[in-house]
C-alpha cells in the first residue's frame, strides 16, 4: 500500500498578496514540499518582492526554505510594476517587520537549474508573476527543460486585467511567456478565467479570521487592501487570490476543471501585446499544448484553505 | 401622436445564410425600410455573394431593392473566404433558380456614397460581411460620414471563430475594421458573444417549418445546412443567426442589452491580426467608442423572427 | 520608317516643388501625352494638391488636360503632410494667382478605372505622391490591373527620408504600397537612391534661370524654396527633383539604370513600418518584382530638364 | 612619458571563420589583452563554435586564455545556423585535430558577469556572434551595465545579409540585440556598410600567404573556403572578414571613419525583423546611441593584418 506521494514544488513568485497566500498555503499542507521560492519583479521591483517573500516565510516559520532572489528586469522589454493593485512595497497592508532571514547565495536562475538537474524530474514549477526567471533558466541551461515535471503558472486568460489584452503577468514578460509555452514542458495555467472566480469575499474572509492566529490575522490583512484596490480599480466585490490557484492545484488537483487547449503568445500586437491566444473552438488545428484550468469547486477551494490556514495555528 | 419612426436601413452584406435571414427580416418588417443592398466578398467571392443577394431578393418579393455589387478584395490583404461554413456558392443548402432581377448600374461604394450625400442623415448602415464597402466609401468620399446615422454590424467578438482571437468579418479586412471603428460613426457591434447565444435550435426550426411557406421554407433548409457545418466545424448544436441580429436591432433594440466600450482593431499581431480588442474591464481609460450587445431575450427575438417569416405567408 | 511612339500617362501627384516640375515636363516634351493629372494628399491636404496641379496647369497652358482630385486621407492611417518641406501650401516659394481652370466632374479613382477600362492597355501610371488612389482604384475595380501598362512611380529607397526607414511617400500610406507593389502590374521605381543624385544645384538652376521665361522663373523659385527646406532638415546643398525623374523616364529610359529586384513593403514594423525592402543581394529567392532605378546619366538628366524647360519659351 | 595602454576585451564569438581571424588578432597584438573568449550558437550550433574556438587557441597558442561556453539557443527565437556561409562545423575549410584544450567550468554569461564585477571598468566587450550572451548578463545582473567600457560589436547594417533588411547576428537574435543596443553602454558598431569594405582579396590572401607559417596558412585555409561561399551565395570576389574590424578597431581605433548615430532594432516587422534601423539622416530626433564605423584605410587595415599574423611566425 503506497504512501501518498508529496509534490516538489518550487515557487517563483512577486509577492504580491495574493503570492504570499500561495507561499502560505505550500508552507503548511503535507502533499507539497516547498523546495524553495525564487523571486521575480513584477507586482514591484525584485528588492522589494524578495523582502516580500522573506517576511512570508518569517511569518510562516519557513525558515529552511531557501529563497533565492531572481531577475530585476523582463527578458526584453521595459520593467513594468503594479503599484496600484499591490501598493507601492508590493505588498501594502500588513505591517511586519523587516525580517531577519538571508536571501540565499545563489540567484534565482542558478537555483533553479541546480536543483532540476540535480533532481530526478520531480520537480514543479510554480511560477505565480512574470515568468523571467524560468525562461532565462531554459535559455541558460536547456537541458533542464526534461527535467521539468510540470509547470502550473498563474497567468494569461481569454480577457485580460492589464490592458483588454492582456493579463499582468504575461504582459509584463511576454517574450518569456513565448519561451515557456514553447517549451514544450507540461503547462497547466490558471488564467483569469480561473482566478476571477476565486474570490475571497467578505464572507470567506470571515472565516480566515475566525481563525484567529498570526497567519490567518495576515491573510486577513492582505484580503482586506486587495479587495479595496480590485473594488476601485476593476469594481470588484471579493479579492481573487490568483497565485494560491497553482499551489491548491498541486496539493488537490481534483478542485478544478480543465480544458487541454493550444495557446500562443502574441509578442508582436499593437493592441494585444502580452495575450495569451487560447484556441478555445479549436480552429488552429495546432496540438494542445496547455492544460487551462477554466473552473473551481468553490467549496472545496475554500475548505482547502481555510482547514491549511487553521494548520498554523494549531502547529504553535 | 406621432407615427413610429421607419428606420431607413442599406444592408451591406455577403449571403450567406444569415445574413439572407438578415435580408428577409428587414424586408417584412414595417419598422425597417430596406433602401439598397451592397455586396461584398466574405463568405464567397462576390459574384456569388450578389448572386445570392439577389436570389433571396426575389424568393422574399424584393423586386426594387437595387442590389448594388462591391469590392471583391479586401482593402490590403489577399481574399479569405469561409466555403467549409457556408459551402461553395457561399449560400449552400437551399436550390434556388439563377436570378432575373438584374444589379444596379453602380458600384456599392458609389450607392452608399450617393445615398448618404442625398439623404438627411437618417440613414443607418447595416454590414453584415466584412467591412470593405464601407471603408472604402469612408476613404472614397469622408463626407459621407457625418452623414451616416448609425452602423450596425456583425462582427468581432472577446473570441474568435475564424482563429482563437478573430472573428471571420473582422479578420478577412481588419483594415477596413480599423477604418470604420475609428471614424466617429456610432457603432453598434454585434459579436459572437452575442450572435452564439442567437442559436436557431432544432425547436425554434420546427416553429419556422410550421409557418409553412416558401419563405419559411427557405429559411429551413438554410438552417439545416448551417446547423450541419456549425456542427461539424464547431460542435454547436443550433444555426447561430449572426446576421439577422443587426436587423433586429435596427427593428427593436429593446431586444439586446448593451455595454458602451472602447474597441480597437489589432491589425499587426502574429496570432491576434483581426480582433477587436474590446476593454471590458475598462483598464485602457479610453472613450467607449461601441456600443457592443452582450445578451439577448431570447423570447423577444424568436417571436420577431417567426412573426416576420409569418408575414411572408400572409402577403402572397 | 515609324514614328516614334507617345507614351499615354495619367500624372498622379500631390504638387508640391518637384511633382510641379514632373508636371511641366510632361506637359512640354512631345513623347509623352498626359491625358491626365490626379491628385492625392500628401505633401500637403488634397484640397491644397488640388489647387496647386491646377496652378502648374495654368502657368504650362495645359488647358486641356483634366485635374481629377482623389483622396484625402490615405488608405488605412491617420493623415500625415509635409510642411516643413513643401511648406504650408504644400507649394511654397512661387507666388501665383488661384487658378480659373476648374476641377474635373469626377473623382481621381474613377478617372483612372474609366481611362483605363477604355485604353488599349497603353496607359502608364505615373505616381509621385502616396499610393491611395491607385490602390483604391486597384481595389475598387480589379478589372483596371491587366490594362495598366506600367506604373512609374516615386518612393522609397534602401533609406529613408521620413523616417530612418522609409520615404514619405510609402510610409504616409503604406497599405496602398502594399497593394500596389503585390498587384503585378510592371513597376518601375524611382527612390531615394536614385533620386537623392537629381540634385538641382546652384549652377543647374543658374542655367535654367537663363531660359528667362515665366515657366522657367516658375522652376526656379520652386527650386529656390526647396533647396533651402533641403538644406535646413537634410543639410542638402542642391534641389532632389525626385518626381521629374519619373516623367523623364517615360520619355527617356535610358537616362536611368536599373535592376529588376524583389522589393516588399513593411506594414507591421514598430521601427521601419513604410520601408520598401529592398532585396539588393537576393537572399530572399523571390522573384524580382520591381525595375528599381539606381542611378541616372547627369548630363543626359539635366539636358533633358533644360531643353523641355525651354520649349515652353518657344511656344509662347 | 606614460607606457601604452593595453585594452583588455573579451571576445564573445561563434568561430566562424572571420571570427577566428578576430581571435589571432587579438592573441598576438601586445595593444589587446584577450582575458577571455566566451562561445555562443550563431553560424553554428554552440558545442561547435566551442570546439572551433578552442581550436583556434592552440594554433595561436592561447593555451592559457580561458574559453566559456555560453547559449545554445536565442533569448526568444528559435535557432538559426548560417552552414550555408561557414559549412556545417561552422568552421569548414581548414583542417585541424581535436582539441586538447579545456572548456572553462563556467557559463559563458557567468564568466562575463564575474570578469566585469570584478574589474575596475576598463573591460571591452567585443561580439562578434549573436548577442545572446551579452543580454542574458544584462538581464541577470544589471550591475555589470557601468562597468562595460565599451562594446564594439559585429552585426547590421543598412542592408541586410540574412535578409533584405537584416544582417545574420542581428536577425538570429534581435530581441537580445534590442537590450544591447537600449542598455545605454558605448556601442561601436561594424556593419555591413563597413565590413563589406573589409574583404580579403585574393592578392591579400597572397601576402598572408607568403608569411609560410602554421597560423598564416591556417588563415589562407579559412579564406579560401570563406571566399568561395562568398562568391556563391553574394557574387563577391574578396572574402569579407567582419568580426576582424572589431578587434583591429581595439588596436588602432584611427584605420576606420565613424559617425555618431541612432540605432533602434526592429523586432516586430513581418520583413524586416532584426534590422538595425540606422538614423542616417537625423530625422528622428533621437540621441545618437551607437558609434557607426562606415570607411576604412584600406592600407592600414591589411598593414595591421599582415603585422599581426607575421608576428607568429617570429614567436616560434
Amino acid at each position: 500500500m503506497g504512501k501518498a506521494e508529496v509534490k516538489k514544488i518550487i515557487i517563483d513568485c512577486d509577492p504580491g498578496h495574493d503570492d504570499a497566500i500561495a507561499i502560505l498555503l505550500a508552507g503548511a499542507d503535507p502533499r507539497v514540499d516547498l523546495i524553495g521560492i525564487t523571486t521575480v519583479a513584477g507586482n514591484a521591483e525584485v528588492d522589494k518582492t524578495t523582502v516580500n517573500a522573506l517576511k512570508v516565510c518569517e511569518i510562516a516559520g519557513l525558515m529552511d526554505t531557501p529563497v533565492a532572489k531572481g531577475a530585476s528586469l523582463p527578458l526584453v522589454r521595459k520593467r513594468e510594476t503594479a503599484a496600484d493593485i499591490h501598493g507601492d512595497s508590493g505588498m501594502d497592508g500588513p505591517l511586519l517587520p523587516m525580517p531577519t532571514k538571508a536571501i540565499a547565495d545563489e540567484h534565482a536562475v542558478d537555483f533553479i537549474i541546480r536543483e532540476l538537474l540535480a533532481s530526478d524530474g520531480d520537480i514543479t514549477l510554480v511560477p505565480t508573476g512574470p515568468l523571467t526567471n524560468i525562461a532565462m533558466a531554459m535559455r541558460k541551461e536547456p537541458a533542464i527543460i526534461p527535467k521539468i515535471r510540470e509547470i502550473v503558472l498563474m497567468g494569461g486568460g481569454t480577457l485580460g486585467n492589464w490592458t483588454p489584452a492582456a493579463e499582468f503577468n504575461i504582459f509584463v514578460d511576454a517574450e518569456a511567456a513565448k519561451v515557456v509555452f514553447e517549451s514544450g514542458v507540461p503547462l497547466t495555467m490558471f488564467g483569469l478565467d480561473l482566478t476571477h472566480k476565486a474570490q475571497a469575499t467578505p464572507e470567506i474572509q470571515e472565516r480566515i479570521k475566525r481563525i484567529n492566529h498570526s497567519v490567518s490575522d495576515f491573510v486577513v490583512e492582505l484580503l482586506q487592501f486587495f479587495m479595496q484596490t480590485y473594488k476601485e480599480v476593476f469594481g470588484f466585490e471579493g479579492a481573487p487570490i490568483h497565485d494560491a490557484c497553482c499551489v491548491a492545484y498541486c496539493i488537490d488537483p481534483s478542485i478544478f476543471t480543465y480544458r487541454k487547449l493550444h495557446v500562443d503568445i502574441e509578442t508582436k500586437g499593437e493592441y494585444s501585446y502580452g495575450m495569451t491566444v487560447i484556441d478555445m473552438l479549436g480552429v488552429t488545428g495546432k496540438e494542445p499544448n496547455v492544460n487551462v484550468a477554466l473552473d473551481l469547486d468553490q467549496d472545496k477551494f475554500w475548505e482547502l484553505m481555510i482547514e491549511t490556514l487553521t494548520k498554523y495555528s494549531k502547529a504553535t
